[in-house]
C-alpha cells in the first residue's frame, strides 16, 4: 500500500497538523484547482468532457489518483492505489481517441474504484484474512472486465472490514478507516473504504457487494449513493472468500456512487452488457428505461422497522421527503401511505442464521490459522450471535422453508398494498440505519439494510441533510422499546454527530432496481 | 379412484379380451365419433373452435373425461378423474361465453390433467406415498390456479413414480402404468401418467414437473411433446415433497402436450401472466415472440454423451433430422455442427449426490414410517446409487462450488463455438434417452435429461418417428464402453420395442427457453 500511494506524482504536500476531525475541506488546500474541479464534476458530465476532448483520461485519473492518496492519508481508506495500471489504460484510452475521435464506450476514461474483495489480476486478494495476505490471483473479477470493456479505468482498491461481515471497517490489517466529515465516526462498512473515498470526493463511482447493508452502509454514512441490486444481475466472478457455496442469503455486487445518474448508469450499461453469457448464475432481466409508467407514484413510509426506531436526525429526514413529496412533483400523482413493519425482527434471526450456516466455522478457523483475534464487530456478528448455529442439512431445509414462506407472506403484504386501488406501492421510503454514521464499534443493528437482502429486494440510498445541532436533540422522556432500541438511544446526542450527513433509503420489488432508481429521480425533484 | 371413474356418464362399453399389447386403436372402437374427433383435434384449433361457438367446454372436457376413464382402463395412468369440477367449471365458462360472446382466456374451454403432485383444493396429495395417503390441501397449486384463469379446465389427475424420483411409474398405491404403444413397455416417468394419457390422446396438455428428465422422458415415450424450462419460470406454488427447502438441484414444472403449438402456449401465457407479483421465487424474464433472429440457425448435435451410446433407434432418428435440416428449411441458413460431451459422467456423479444431500433420510424415513418398502428403481437411485451420501454444511459448500464451475466451463464451451463466426450455437440436438420408452423396470440411466437440469438448461422433446424392425437392429460386433453402456445394449433388440415412438431432444441454453421452441418449429419445418 504504502509502495503504491509513493507514486503519487507529483508528491502530496504535507498536512496540516492538527488534522481536523472534518477533512472535507483538504482538498481545497492541498490539491491544484484543476484537480479539485475535476473530482467535484459529476462523473456523468466528467465522462462527457471526456468524450469531446475537453479533458483527457490521464488528467482525470491523475486527479483522482492524488485526491484517493490524500484520502488515504487522513482516512486510512486505501489497499492500494493502481497508479501504473491507471495511468498505462488511461494513456491507452486517450491515444485511441486521438487516432479514432471516439469513445471506448459510455464510461469513457471515467475512474473507479473497488473493495479489496474483487480480485484484480496480478495483485493481492485477501479478503482482509491475515491468512490470505500473500495470495495472488491472476484474472479480474467479471464486473471489472465488464466496467474497463465500457470504458472505465480501475485507479483504487479500498478497505473492508475483518470477514467482511460488519457494517464499519476495521482490519487487524489495515486497522480503522474514518469518516471524512467526521473521524470519530466510522466510514461504515463493510464497502468503507469506498464510503470515505466518496465522502472525500476522491473516486467517481466504487463497487462494493452488499449481502446485509455492505454498499449501502457506508454510502449513507457519507452522504452519498449507494445500492444493493437484486441479487443475479451484476456480475459476481472473482470474488473471494471463506464461505464460497453457501447460497442460503445471496449477495450482490453493487455500485456507491456521487450521483445518482452514475449509480443508474451503472445498472443500466452493466447489464446491458449481457454479462450473463458467460456468468450463468445471472438473470438475463433487461434494464427498462420506463419502468415507472407516468401517473400514480404510490410511496409506502416505513417509519420504524418495530424493532429499533430510527434517530432524530433520521426521523427528521423522513419527515423531510414526506413533507416534499406531499407537495408534489409536476406530472407525478404521488400517493404517500404508511407501511407497517411485519416481524423485522424474526426476519433478522433467520437472516443471521443463514449467513453462518455452518456456525461461522470456515472463518473461525481462516482466523486461528494464523492466530488473527476476532475483532469485537466479529464477534458481535459470529460468536455473540444468539441465531448463529451449525446446521445440518436438514435444519438447513428448514430454514429456507421459512425463509421463503416469509417471502411469499411479504409479496402478498406488498399486492395488499393496491387492494384499494388496483395500484401497489411502486416503493418504499425508510431509514437506511437507526441512526447516520456511527461512533467506532457502535454498528450493532443492520436489519433496516439486510431487511431486504433477506427478501432480495434492491434498496438505494441518497442524503437528505446533515445533522442539525439544534433540531436533532433528543426527545424528552424517550422510553425505549426494548434492549436494542436503548442501546442505540443511551449513545445518541446530536454533539457526537457533528456534521454528519443524513441518508434515507428507497425499497423496491425483487428485480424492480429500475423502478428503484426512477423513483428515486422523483423524489429528489420533490426535494428540489 | 375407482368412484371418480364410476362417474363416467354414459358408462364406457366393456374392454376387448385379451387387450391388444397397443391399445391406440381402441378409442375408435369404444368412444363416439365425435369423442374421437374432438380428442384428436391439436389442441389450440380445439380452444378456436370453443371460441367461434362451434363446440362447447363441456362437450369438449365430457369427451376427454370419457377418453382418460379409457386410458384408465387399459393403461391404469390415473390417481382420479376431476368429473365434477370439471363438468361445473366448463358449464360456467359456457355460460359466460353464451351471455357475453366472449371467452375467458387464451386457452378458453381446454382441458388440462397433472401429475397427483400438484395439490388440487380439497383432494389428497400424497405425492405417492403411502405415509400421505390421507394427506389433503386447500388450495390449488398456482401453476393450475394461473391456467385456470386462463381459461383451462383441469379434469384429471395422474399417476407419478414412488417418490417421484423414477422415470417410469410404479408405486405401492396405484401399481403400474403402461404404455399406450406397447403395454409391455413404460409409460416413462416421473409424470408417466400424464405421458400415457398424451400417448393415448387423453389430454390436451398436461403438467408434470422436471428435475432429472420427468417431464420429458415420459413426453418423449409416448411419442409427444414435452419440455423442462428453465427453473424460476413456471410457479411452483403448492407442490408438496419431502424435501422442501433443498435447492441444490432447481426443480421446474413443465408442460407435455399433443402439439408443440400448445406447449408453446403455455409457456408463453404463464409467463405472460407475470406469476412473480404472488411467487417472488420466479423471476421476471419476458417472454420473447421472436427469440431468434431469422437467417443463420446454428445447431450442435450430440451423438452420444461418451457414457451410454444412443441405441439404434435413436441413433437413426438423429440421422433423419440431421439430414432433414442439412436439405434446409427457407428463409434460414442452417448449420450443423458436431457438439463434444464433456464430462456427462462427472456432472451425473454432481447431480445425484444434489439430488439427495441429506443422503435420502428424509424419503427413507417417510417410507419407513408406515412400512412402505422401497421399490426397486428407488433403490437404484437412492440406496444403491454410490455418489448419494448425507453431506455436512461444508460438503454441501464444496458440491456446489463444483457445480458452478462445471456451470462456468459449459457457458464458456457454448461461447466457444460461436468463435469462428460470432455465431455460438442456437441449440443442441440430442437424444432425450439412451433408448425409446423402456422395458419396465429398466430407466437407469438418466443423464440425457438431467444433463441439462444440471445446468438449468431448458430442454424439450419432439416426435420424430417409431421403431422399425427392419431398420433398428442391432450392430453386429457393438463393443460396449462400458458397464452402463451395455446393460442397455444387451436389454436391446427391436421386437421388444415394437410399435414404440422414438423422439428426440433439443436443449438451449439458460432462459432461452423461447430460442428453444423457436428452433423447435424451424426442426419440425425441416422434417416436413
Amino acid at each position: 500500500r504504502d509502495e503504491s500511494c509513493a507514486k503519487v506524482d507529483p508528491p502530496l504536500p504535507e498536512l496540516p497538523d492538527p488534522l481536523p476531525l472534518n477533512v472535507t475541506g483538504l482538498p481545497a488546500l492541498l490539491l491544484t484547482k484543476e484537480e479539485c474541479e475535476i473530482t467535484e464534476t459529476e462523473p456523468t458530465e466528467l465522462v462527457k468532457k471526456m468524450a469531446n476532448g475537453e479533458l483527457t483520461a490521464v488528467t482525470v485519473v491523475k486527479s483522482y489518483l492524488r485526491r484517493a492518496a490524500l484520502a488515504q492519508k487522513v482516512l486510512n481508506c486505501l489497499t492500494e492505489l493502481l497508479w501504473d495500471r491507471a495511468i498505462a489504460r488511461a494513456t491507452l484510452m486517450d491515444e485511441y481517441f486521438q487516432k479514432t475521435g471516439k469513445t471506448l464506450g459510455p464510461f469513457h476514461g471515467l475512474p473507479i474504484s473497488s473493495k479489496e474483495h474483487f480480485s484484480v489480476k496480478d495483485r493481492y486478494v485477501n479478503a482482509s484474512f491475515v491468512a490470505w495476505a500473500e495470495k495472488k490471483v491472476d484474472k479480474d473479477a467479471h464486473v471489472i472486465e465488464v466496467m474497463e470493456s465500457l470504458g472505465a479505468v480501475l485507479f483504487a482498491r479500498s478497505t473492508q472490514p475483518q470477514t467482511i461481515m460488519h457494517v464499519e471497517t476495521e482490519t487487524v490489517l489495515y486497522g480503522t478507516s474514518y469518516n471524512p466529515y467526521n473521524r470519530n465516526l466510522s466510514c461504515g462498512g463493510s464497502t468503507g473504504g469506498e464510503g470515505a473515498l466518496l465522502g472525500f470526493n476522491a473516486t467517481p463511482l466504487g463497487m462494493g457487494t452488499d449481502i446485509g447493508g455492505s454498499a449501502r452502509w457506508p454510502a449513507a454514512s457519507n452522504g452519498r449513493y449507494g445500492m444493493r441490486p437484486t441479487a443475479g444481475r451484476v456480475p459476481m466472478g472473482g470474488l473471494i472468500g471463506p464461505n464460497a457455496g453457501a447460497e442460503s442469503i445471496s449477495g450482490a455486487i453493487g455500485p456507491l456512487a456521487q450521483s445518482r445518474r452514475v449509480m443508474e448508469y451503472f445498472m443500466k450499461y452493466v447489464i446491458g452488457s449481457k454479462p450473463w453469457i458467460t456468468e450463468p448464475g445471472l438473470l438475463p432481466v433487461p434494464w427498462r428505461e420506463q419502468a415507472l409508467t407516468p401517473g400514480k407514484l404510490k410511496i409506502g413510509v416505513l417509519w420504524s422497522d418495530g424493532v429499533v426506531n430510527p434517530l432524530p436526525p433520521v426521523k427528521r429526514a423522513l419527515q423531510i421527503v414526506v413533507d416534499a413529496l406531499k407537495k408534489g412533483v409536476p406530472g407525478w400523482d404521488i400517493e404517500v401511505v404508511p407501511w407497517e413493519p411485519k416481524q423485522h425482527d424474526y426476519a433478522w434471526e433467520l437472516t443471521s442464521q443463514l449467513y453462518y450456516t455452518d456456525g461461522g466455522e470456515k472463518v473461525l478457523e481462516l482466523l486461528a490459522s494464523v492466530g488473527e483475534e476476532p475483532l469485537p464487530l466479529t464477534k458481535w456478528i459470529l460468536t455473540e450471535n444468539p441465531y448463529v448455529r451449525k446446521q445440518d442439512i436438514h435444519s438447513l431445509w428448514e430454514l429456507h422453508t421459512k425463509r421463503d414462506a416469509y417471502r411469499t407472506m411479504y409479496a402478498e403484504y406488498w399486492n395488499e398494498s393496491g387492494k384499494n386501488d388496483g395500484h401497489p406501492a411502486d416503493i418504499i421510503l425508510c431509514p437506511a440505519a437507526p441512526g447516520v454514521a456511527c461512533l467506532h464499534g457502535t454498528a450493532k443493528y443492520w436489519a433496516y439494510t439486510s431487511h431486504w437482502n433477506f427478501l432480495d429486494y434492491p434498496g438505494a440510498v441518497f442524503p437528505v441533510t446533515t445533522v442539525d445541532q439544534e433540531l436533532d436533540v433528543r426527545e424528552k422522556d424517550y422510553t425505549p422499546m426494548n434492549n436494542q432500541d436503548k442501546f442505540f438511544y443511551d449513545i445518541y446526542s446530536p454533539e457526537k454527530f457533528v456534521d454528519a450527513p443524513i441518508n434515507l433509503q428507497l425499497v423496491a420489488r425483487r428485480f424492480n432496481d429500475d423502478v428503484l432508481l426512477q423513483a428515486m429521480k422523483i423524489v429528489e425533484n420533490a426535494l428540489g
